[in-house]
C-alpha cells in the first residue's frame, strides 16, 4: 500500500497501455488536472488492475462519460488525529472518501495513550482494506507529559516494533521541543530510530537559533505555524508547512499569502482535529480547497498542494497524481471552484459516488480490552474539599479556544466547603483517573460554562484521556462520572438525578462504533441537554476535554492536580 | 553518504545550534540561495560536524568573511558516464569539486560492459573518500545489444548482488524500451528488482500510448528529451527531466522554454557525456548554470533545478538545501550571474578554493585485472579481404555527431583486394574483439575523416568498447590497434611504421590513472596527430568511438559484422 508493487501479469497492463487491449476502466471525456504541469488536460484515462495505464484516448471494458467534470487526483490529508471524529475508521471513510480524500496520515496518539502500541494495532487493523488508505506515524509523546497519568507510555523501545508495519511512516508531532533542543536521550533515541524516515514536527513560534537546533534530528514538516512571519522562517530553514483547517485551529485565511510560484511545492494541507459535526457539515480537504481558492489561491495550486506535495512529503510514491503507472485514486470534481464531488475511484473502483460510499465500510467488533475503565466508584466524602483558603484558583475557558486563562477569585464556598457558585459562573471541575485504578481525582474550579444546574463529563480528555468532569454540584458530577464510566467511556450530561443525554464510546473512550449519522444524532442531543442546563459554549465538549491537557496555557487540571502551564509546575487549588 | 546519521555526540551540536557554543566553521556575512523560499538571504551560515547546525548570527572557531558573495547548495549532476572524461574519479572530483558540484550520479555502464560487476566495484572503491559524493545506478543493458561482443552481461540476478551498496541508488538509463513495453522477462527482472528504487528512462522520441506503457514499471526520469513537444509530453506524463548539457548532446537552449512557474520542480540537469577539455575549458555545471541564466532562466530556478530538485529525484534526503542539519556542502559564487567559484565546501571542510581542491585527491593503484585485453596479435593475410563484389557499404561519419550514414558506392579495390581510397575519403574501418580471445575482427569501410595517409585506433568504443581503428592502409590499421593493444588500452595514431601520438587508457581501456593535465595534453597531441593525417574532423577521436555503437542510426561496424540499425539486422560489406 505504501508502494506499487509491479503486477505479475504485466504483459495485459503493458498492451491495455498501448491501446492494443482494452482497458478496465475508462473515464472518458473529462479534464485531467495535471499536477506536474500545472495544466487541465483534455484525455480519456485508462485504468487498469488499480493502475492508471495510459492518459489519451483509450477504450475500457467499461466507458464512463465523465465530459465537462475534473479528474483530480485523490486527497491527501496529511496529519489527522482522527479520533477527534469520534468515529472508527471505516465510518470516517463513509465520510471522506466522498468527499475526495483517498489517503491520510494519522497520529493516533489520542488511542495510544489509552492503550499504547495496542491500540495503535487497532487502528491500524480497524483502517485495513478501506477505499481509504490509513497511513499512521508513530506517536512521540505519549504521555505528553508527567504531569497526568495516562493508560501507556511509549519509549522507543516500544516505537521500534512498529517500524516493520508498512502503514506507519515515520515519527508523529514532536511535540517535546524542549528535549529535543536540551538533547534528552529518551526524546533522541526516538528520533534516532526514525532518522531515516519522515518526522513531523509540532514547535508553535519557535523561531531563531533554537529552531535551527530543534531541526538538527531532521524533522521535517510542521502544522502548528500560526502566523506568516513564522510560517516565513519555518519554509526558509527547510519546514514543509501543512496549513491546517480543522474545526478548532483555522489557519488557513491567514496562512494563504505566504504561498507564491517558487514555494508552493512545500506546502499541503491538514485538518488536524476534525470534529463530526463539520466533516459531515463543511467537509474535509474539499472544504479547505474551496475555501483556498475563494480566498485566492489558484486552484491548480490548491490541488497540487492538497495532492503531490502531500504524497511527496511522506516519500508516497506514485501517488498524488494522475500518470501512467501511478495509483489510480482519482476525484471527480464538478469544478475547480466549487469542489463538488461526483464520484471517487479508489486504486481504479468506483468508491464513493455523489456524496455516499458505493462499496459498504466493513464493521468492526470492538475487543473486549478495547475500553479499559478502571476507575472505582467516586467517594463523595472524599470528594467534598474543606474550603482551605480565602482565594482560589479558577480556570478562565472561552469559547471555541483551547487556551484558558488563570484568575485568583474569592473562594465559594458554603458550611466551610468548596462549591459552585452560579451567581459567578463557577463550576466545579474533576478529572479522575481511569487508567490504572490509583482512584486519583484532580479538583478544581471553571469560569464560563454558563450552567445553572447539572453537570458534563467526558472520557474525551487531552492528551492522557481521563474523566473530565464540570458541574454545579458533586452529587451530579458523580451522576455524569459514573454514567460516562458505565458507558465504558462517552459522554453525558445530567440534571439533578436525570441523564440528560449521553453518548457511548466503547472505543478506549474516544469513538464510537456506531454509524456517523447514529453518532452526530447523538451529538445533537448532548449539545442540547448542555443548553438545557446553561451552557453557554458553542462547543462544551470540545472545551472540556482541553481543559486536562497540560501542554496548553495558562492553567489546567490532570487527575494528579492543578497545573500553571506557564511554569509548567503544579500549583495549589487554593491560595494562602 | 546516502543519508545523514545522527551523532551520537548531539547535545555539543545542539549547544552550536543554539549559539551557546562556536560553530566549527561560519561563513559570515554572505547572502544565502534559499532554494525553499527562493530568496537569497543575508544570513550568517554555521557548521558543525559537516553539517549545517544554523543560518542566523553564529559565532564559530573558525570564521570566513564571504561578504558580497552567494552561498548555494553544492552543485548535484544527474546523470553522467564518467568515463567520458577519461580520468579515474579522483581526477575528476579535482575538476568538478573546483566547480561547484559536490555530489554526482552516474551510470557506470561504460566499464560494466568490460569488467562487469567489477568494472562497477572498481569504481564504488576508487571513488570513496572523495570530497565529491559518488553515487551509482546499477546498469540495465549490459551488453547493449547482442549484435556485439562484450566483456560482461549483466542479469538481474548480477544487479541483485548491488542493492545493497548504499551508494548505488537505483537503476540505470532503461535503453531497451521495445523489452519495457513488450514485456520482455529479462528486462521486467530488473525492473522488479528496483521497483522501490528511482529508475532512469532513456526513450528518445517516445511518445503516445507506447511512452504511456513504457512508464508503468515506474521509469521516473528522462534526460533524452530534445524538443519542446517531447519534454511537455514527458512531463505531464510524471516524468522528471533532466535537461542534457553535455559535451555533444547539448539541449539546454532548445529545452529552456519548457521551464515555468509550476513545473520548474520536476526539472534538473545533467551533462551526460562531458569530454576532459570540456570540463576543463567551459565548466561542468557552473557552466550550464552560466548558459542557462544566459538564455533567460532565473538564476533562483537554476540553482534549484541544479541542487534541490536533483537530490528529490533520488531521494537524497538532506542534500540540495542549505538548512539547519543538512549537509553542509556549500557553493560560494561571485554572483549569480558569472557562477564563478569562489570557494566549495564539503561535509563543512574546504574542499576547492579558487579552482583547485585543497586536499590531495588519493591516488589509485590499479589492480591488475583492470584491462582485459584478451587479443591476439592480428592476422595481416586474414584481413586482407578480397574485394567481393563490385559495391561495399560505406559508413558515412559527420563530425559531431553520433549519427552515421549508409551509402552504398563502388568498390575501392586493389589486385582484387579491398584498399582504402583517399581520392574518395574512404578509409578502411575494423572493429576487434579485446574481451574473450574470439580473435573476431568486423571489418567496414568510413568515409568523413578526411585520412590522407596513417591510422588511428581506440578502445573506447561505445558500448562494448572493442578496438576500433580507421585507417589508410592495413599496414597502418594493424600498427595502431597493436599500440592500444602493447598501451592495455588506450588512443593511437600512426603514420607508416612511427606511432606519431598515443594514450595509455589502462583503467579498462577507457580511463587514465594520470592526472587530468596529463591527459589533457596527450589528448591535445592525438588530436594534432589526427591532423597530421589528413583528419577534418574536430573531435575525430569521439567520432571514431560510436562507429562501433549499434543502437544508434544508420549504419554501424561491431566486432560481429556491419549491422544497418534501422533493420537491426547484420548486413553484408558487399553488394551484389
Amino acid at each position: 500500500m505504501t508502494d506499487i508493487n509491479l503486477p505479475s501479469d504485466h504483459g495485459s497492463l503493458l498492451r491495455a497501455a498501448r491501446g492494443l487491449e482494452p482497458a478496465d476502466l475508462v473515464l472518458k471525456g473529462g479534464l485531467v488536472v495535471n499536477v506536474f504541469t500545472g495544466e487541465t488536460e483534455a484525455a480519456d484515462l485508462a485504468v487498469k488492475d488499480g493502475l492508471i495505464v495510459g492518459l489519451g484516448r483509450y477504450d475500457g471494458l467499461t466507458v464512463r462519460d465523465v465530459s465537462g467534470l475534473y479528474l483530480a487526483p485523490g486527497l491527501i490529508e496529511t496529519h489527522l488525529h482522527l479520533e477527534s471524529a469520534l468515529v472508527a475508521p471505516g465510518e470516517l471513510a463513509g465520510i471522506l472518501v466522498p468527499r475526495g480524500t483517498t489517503a491520510l496520515v494519522a497520529d493516533p496518539h489520542e488511542i495510544a495513550n489509552v492503550l499504547g502500541l495496542r491500540g495503535i494495532r487497532f487502528l491500524l487493523d480497524a483502517s485495513a482494506g478501506l477505499p481509504l488508505d490509513f497511513f499512521f506515524m508513530a506517536p512521540s509523546c505519549v504521555p505528553a507529559t508527567h504531569l497526568e497519568t495516562s493508560g501507556a507510555e511509549l519509549e522507543a523501545e516500544d516505537l521500534r516494533t512498529l517500524l516493520a508495519e508498512p502503514r506507519i511512516l515515520g515519527l508523529a508531532e514532536v511535540m517535546n521541543f524542549p528535549g529535543v533542543i536540551n538533547g534528552l536521550p529518551r526524546v533522541w533515541d526516538k528520533l534516532a530510530l526514525f532518522a531515516r524516515r519522515p518526522i513531523d514536527g509540532h514547535s508553535p513560534g519557535l523561531n531563531g537559533p533554537d529552531l535551527n537546533a530543534y531541526l538538527l534530528p531532521g524533522i521535517a514538516t510542521e502544522h502548528e505555524t500560526t502566523t506568516l512571519a513564522e510560517g516565513r522562517e519555518k519554509l526558509a530553514r527547510g519546514l514543509r508547512l501543512f496549513i491546517r483547517e480543522g474545526s478548532q485551529a483555522r489557519n488557513l485565511a491567514d496562512l494563504l499569502p505566504l504561498v507564491n510560484d517558487h514555494n508552493y511545492r512545500r506546502l499541503s494541507f491538514c485538518t488536524d482535529d476534525r470534529h463530526l459535526d463539520d466533516l459531515l457539515g463543511e467537509g474535509h480537504l474539499d472544504h479547505v480547497l474551496r475555501k483556498a481558492v475563494r480566498h485566492g489561491l489558484p486552484a491548480m495550486k490548491a490541488v497540487t498542494m492538497a495532492t503531490l506535495n502531500a504524497a511527496e512529503a511522506f516519500g508516497l510514491r506514485r501517488r498524488g497524481a494522475l500518470a501512467p503507472g501511478w495509483r489510480a485514486d482519482v476525484v471527480v470534481f464538478e469544478s475547480l471552484e466549487s469542489f463538488q464531488v461526483r464520484e471517487v475511484y479508489k486504486d481504479g473502483r468506483l468508491a464513493a459516488r455523489r456524496g455516499a460510499l458505493t462499496v459498504p465500510a466493513p464493521r468492526i467488533e470492538p475487543p473486549d480490552w478495547i475500553s479499559p475503565m478502571n476507575v472505582a466508584v467516586l467517594d463523595r466524602a472524599a470528594l467534598d474539599l474543606p474550603a482551605a483558603g480565602a482565594r482560589v484558583r479558577v480556570i478562565e475557558a472561552a469559547d471555541a479556544q483551547v487556551v484558558t486563562g488563570h484568575s485568583i477569585l474569592e473562594t465559594p464556598a458554603r458550611n466551610g466547603r468548596l462549591v459552585a457558585d452560579p451567581d459567578r459562573d463557577l463550576a466545579r471541575l474533576l478529572v479522575v483517573e481511569r487508567h490504572r485504578g490509583t482512584a486519583r481525582v484532580g479538583q478544581g474550579l471553571v469560569r464560563g460554562f454558563g450552567f445553572n444546574q447539572g453537570a458534563m463529563a467526558s472520557s474525551v480528555a487531552h492528551d492522557s484521556h481521563n474523566i473530565v468532569a464540570a458541574g454545579m454540584s458533586l452529587d451530579e458530577i458523580i451522576l455524569a462520572v459514573d454514567t460516562v464510566r458505565r458507558l465504558r467511556g462517552g459522554l453525558a450530561v445530567v440534571a439533578g438525578e436525570r441523564v440528560l443525554a449521553s453518548l457511548a464510546l466503547p472505543l478506549a473512550g474516544l469513538m464510537s462504533p456506531a454509524p456517523a449519522a447514529e453518532v452526530a444524532a447523538g451529538l445533537a442531543r448532548l449539545e442540547a441537554a448542555a443548553v438545557e442546563i446553561g451552557c453557554r459554549l458553542k462547543a462544551p465538549f470540545m472545551c472540556l476535554s482541553f481543559l486536562a491537557l497540560p501542554v496548553i496555557p495558562r492553567l489546567k487540571l490532570t487527575d494528579r492536580g492543578l497545573v500553571d502551564v506557564d511554569k509548567f509546575e503544579f500549583v495549589r487549588l487554593f491560595v494562602e
